[in-house]
């Protein structure tokens, strides 16, 4: 057997660290329920020829899988691959599912995803993502693109990330700009916009005067990308660019409505931020990528937007809106270098000292009665002396030893319960003692 | 596109199946953290050489994982597959993270597994497995073998899962009777012994002699087989065989401490079950089986045992005991046949009807003051009429429908809820109305 070594791009947490990522995902799920989201999971893999050409260059991505002693009936078999985000699985599982769904149809789905990139900072092979999505069959109303980001905006407001941004903009903006100005290559003009961040503004006003666009049109395109408002002020702001479109008009009417929404619902949190693209995906209409403040460079951590044909049967089509948030990339962040933890670093709150083997039954006898109460108890491993005991709960962070009291010339003495943060040690009934509130429920905490 | 149609083999629930799923795995984690095990999560690849050859024939069913746009570098890779249990990735995670974790270590992991199996009854080749395992370095205390189906007990007590048996063998007991036989192929006799539910005692008599077992001997291997008791009367059944050897009366001393002591935690839930031997598997104290009664021919739905050398690093072994919940495979008998469901087939308790699109903000201002008081809130899709709105809940088995108060003459009226099950409607407050204790949390249960 060959030395036990990690492999690159499979993030594993120790213990305490995947009890805070559960907590997190907990978090996540139940705001997500908060808002009327049902919960589905789909199966990890799907038909290779489902997942390619779904999404930029995915298809070099994608992990084939197949049966390590195939023979030829798995000829027959369609080429299986593991998916590599939990949109296309869901616009299958929506068609396939259609006729048993009711629309529109609001789903949330916390999955690990894999994807056979190169691993770099942040980036990972194996990824949790959380996603919600609300689909309908034909027409799905704009407000869904309104409410979508208050979700979001809620679920990080519960989590101690520090300060975010949700960058919100339209296709349509962008679109009926280009329009307006007379550029047909909408898809190349973005894509070339989409490097603003990467190579700066004069290399790409460069690609789009090589790609026809005039000096004064990439002028404007650029001055449109550089826009970003924390109100609705980015309307007048386009208008003082003089270009009209009625794809502008409504690209913009969309925008002004969801940045309007969220001043409300969630003061501080949304801005207008109209260089943001999202590639070459399949977005139609409202956009939309995350920022932890501070590190920006880090990238996003929850994106989406509005798209239209994603989940199509042929004869009817399912326009939906999502938001992904991706969490391992979060918590590489949080939990890897920030030091996102829970108030203790295990769910165990109570260690039961054994006095002796013999006794070891009257032990368990306790710690039944304290989990019939709800509180998370183990058992001491070994009749050790108390001092080695103690030592076994506090190097675990156990808050609470109990100590049977046995018995003095026939008659029994109280249990006794020690909190090993104060040394505090009293008197305790099995039956009636309560861990303290603060106690009661670790959560999460940033250190400092 | 091709037809869009479910892989063999590969299980996905139904929005409501769902989410009785998570509320069964939720169970299952808060008794596992009950009983003082820390969460782990690990990838879901390990190199091919880890996964080969661990357990039967598990390597005729590993899927392999490649990228599907291999290229050279790739080949410097070692190959990857899918895990087929939670066990040998739990040992590797053991050993790759030993300087960092403290033993004895308890540990839960909840996670899907894949096999590339055929595909069969209550078989699939993805399905969720919940693992508790007890590992510490260089010994193990017996006693983990006594409380460990007791943890199982517990959870299975919480689910709505009818009654269910825990059935107890110790794998020392038929190695001391063989050897106290004289039969020196321990291996090969418990692996005929294992085809008694399957091929019958007279067939399992016929090739153990045909091993070499005399007619006499083989007589008593079957009798030892066939002793079943709920009590540790199975002593003196084995001892009434006349058959002597030291590792037979450690096995019986040690099944019978797990049996007494489950008399007295989980009285009538484990029985002694002697031709349990959990196939070619690496145990080698204690095993478990769990079925559920009356459906008994349809295999067990939590198996496992106490190990010794399954993670060892060549310097150091750390032996262990285990058991694991076939969660899928339950949940196939009990959502998928026996209609398990949760009390409402959705988490969200209210909808917010829309007046019409002009007050949508103050329906979703509702909405948020519910969710602030962790009510599960949806707000209506339409302004459609107030019967098509009542209609779209109900469909949705949402039990309430809050309507907005609107004013009369300039003078605000009360908002009011409607139970869709009752039809009573009354005058509400958005940030005091709570819902009804039963439908605060909803539960699992049975229908009939």
């Amino acid at each position: 057997m060959s030395k036990v070594t990690p492999i690159s791009g499979f993030l594993e947490w120790l213990p305490a660290q995947r009890y805070a990522e559960q907590m997190v995902l907990d978090v996540i799920a139940e705001v997500f329920e908060l808002h009327g989201f049902e919960p589905i999971n789909t199966r990890a893999v799907e038909p290779v020829e489902r997942l390619v050409g779904k999404g930029g260059d995915a298809d070099k991505e994608i992990y084939a899988v197949s049966r390590l002693a195939a023979d030829e009936s798995d000829a027959k078999e369609a080429g299986l691959g593991l998916h590599f985000d939990l949109t296309v699985p869901f616009a299958r599982y929506v068609l396939e599912n259609s006729g048993k769904l009711t629309f529109p149809f609001r789903r949330y789905q916390i999955q690990p995803v894999w994807r056979g990139e190169r691993p770099q900072a942040g980036r990972y092979r194996e990824f949790v993502q959380a996603d919600i999505d609300i689909v309908d069959g034909g027409e799905l109303p704009f407000h869904y693109e309104v409410e979508l980001p208050l979700v979001i905006a809620d679920v990080f407001k519960r989590l101690p990330i520090g300060d975010f941004r949700i960058q919100v903009n339209n296709r349509k903006i962008p679109e009926g700009f280009y329009r307006g100005l007379g550029i047909d290559d909408i898809t190349g003009t973005l894509r070339i916009v989409d490097k603003l961040d990467k190579i700066g503004p004069a290399k790409v006003k460069e690609l789009l005067v090589a790609e026809g666009v005039s000096d004064e049109n990439a002028d404007k395109v650029l001055a449109l990308a550089a826009i970003s408002t924390s109100d609705s002020s980015f309307v007048e702001k386009v208008r003082a660019l003089g270009v009209e479109h009625e794809i502008l008009d409504e690209g913009l009417a969309q925008l002004k409505a969801v940045i309007d929404t969220a001043a409300e619902h969630a003061p501080g949190l949304l801005v207008a931020e109209l260089k943001i693209a999202r590639g070459l995906d399949y977005y139609t209409g409202t956009v939309y990528e995350t920022q932890l403040v501070g590190d920006e460079a880090y990238g996003s951590i929850c994106s989406g937007g509005r798209y239209d044909a994603l989940a199509s049967d042929g004869k009817k089509t399912y326009p939906g809106v999502g938001l992904s948030i991706g969490v391992s990339r979060l918590l590489a962040k949080l939990i890897g270098e920030r030091g996102l933890a829970a108030t203790r670093p295990t769910p165990t709150a109570v260690l039961v000292a054994v006095t002796d083997e013999a006794s070891r039954d009257e032990s368990m006898r306790v710690a039944a009665a304290l989990r019939a109460r709800g509180i998370p108890t183990l058992v001491s491993p070994k009749a050790a002396k108390f001092g080695k005991q103690i030592q076994f709960a506090d190097r675990r962070g156990i808050p609470f030893v109990w100590f049977l009291g046995g018995e003095s010339d026939g008659v029994p003495n109280a249990d006794q319960v020690k909190d090993l943060r104060s040394g505090d040690q009293s008197d305790a009934d099995r039956h009636t003692w309560t861990l303290p509130a603060e106690d009661a429920q670790p959560t999460l905490h940033l250190p400092g």
